[in-house]
């Protein structure tokens, strides 16, 4: 009877991501997920693909087997 | 640069519990707290308190160094 | 890339504690568990069994995709 | 009557891990602390130093309000 969660420790966005304004993104992951808030994080497409940027987590939401994190975006990966 | 949680198997309420309606209830809390989602919980007044109920929590956030949790109340203590 | 968990809140020994001595019990689960240190906790059979008594976790280890916990038994039921 | 935890997402070893054999370490931190297992984390010195390289924890002990973790290094940041 326990709950299963998921610890993660970067966040993979999928391409999922919705701007609400400037640097701050919602992003709908299925399952709960632990993630630490207010902590750099590293912000990828897909797991395996390249950094793209820094973020922290300001918000987070857990229902109807989702969760959504809020996160700003702190800094951005040059790639040229 | 860890982030401090607290993990947490029953709800304390020291009466700040705000109806939404029926059985449904929310609850602010101090800082971040890990509860179990969708698993019954014993609802107490107070940590040292009696149990008035079982809750399920099925919805929680995390902002600005607050939990809110959202619980539906399944069963209540008789007390007579 | 995360890391799965299972968030537990009571310990279901299914028969398969070992005592270590007098009140103090040692018992492996598959897969990487969380439980509250510390804390009373109930103790049960199975999942839906009755409550046999109340333990606290005094030492708990990760690996190899096992979790083995380490709690004294606080108080049993009368089962009379 | 919680169980204060933090979420760790990077191994901060303050010269404090005891090289158990080849690249493998052994770290005692206090109080209990998250970490994720078997995923590369970052090792630094201290919270605001270089990366000194990745590793992955493959074993995690709690007990005695201390948390200890076992490491093994899977690549180091040349330094030249």
């Amino acid at each position: 009877m326990g709950m299963p969660l998921e610890l993660n420790t970067m966040i993979v966005t999928k391409g999922r991501e919705e701007r609400i304004e400037n640097n701050f993104f919602k992003l709908v992951k299925d399952e709960y997920r632990l993630y630490p808030m207010h902590i750099p994080l590293e912000v990828k497409n897909s797991i395996a693909g390249e950094v793209r940027g820094v973020a922290e987590i300001y918000k987070l939401e857990w229902s109807g087997q989702k969760t959504i994190i809020y996160f700003e975006i702190k800094s951005l990966e040059s790639t040229n």
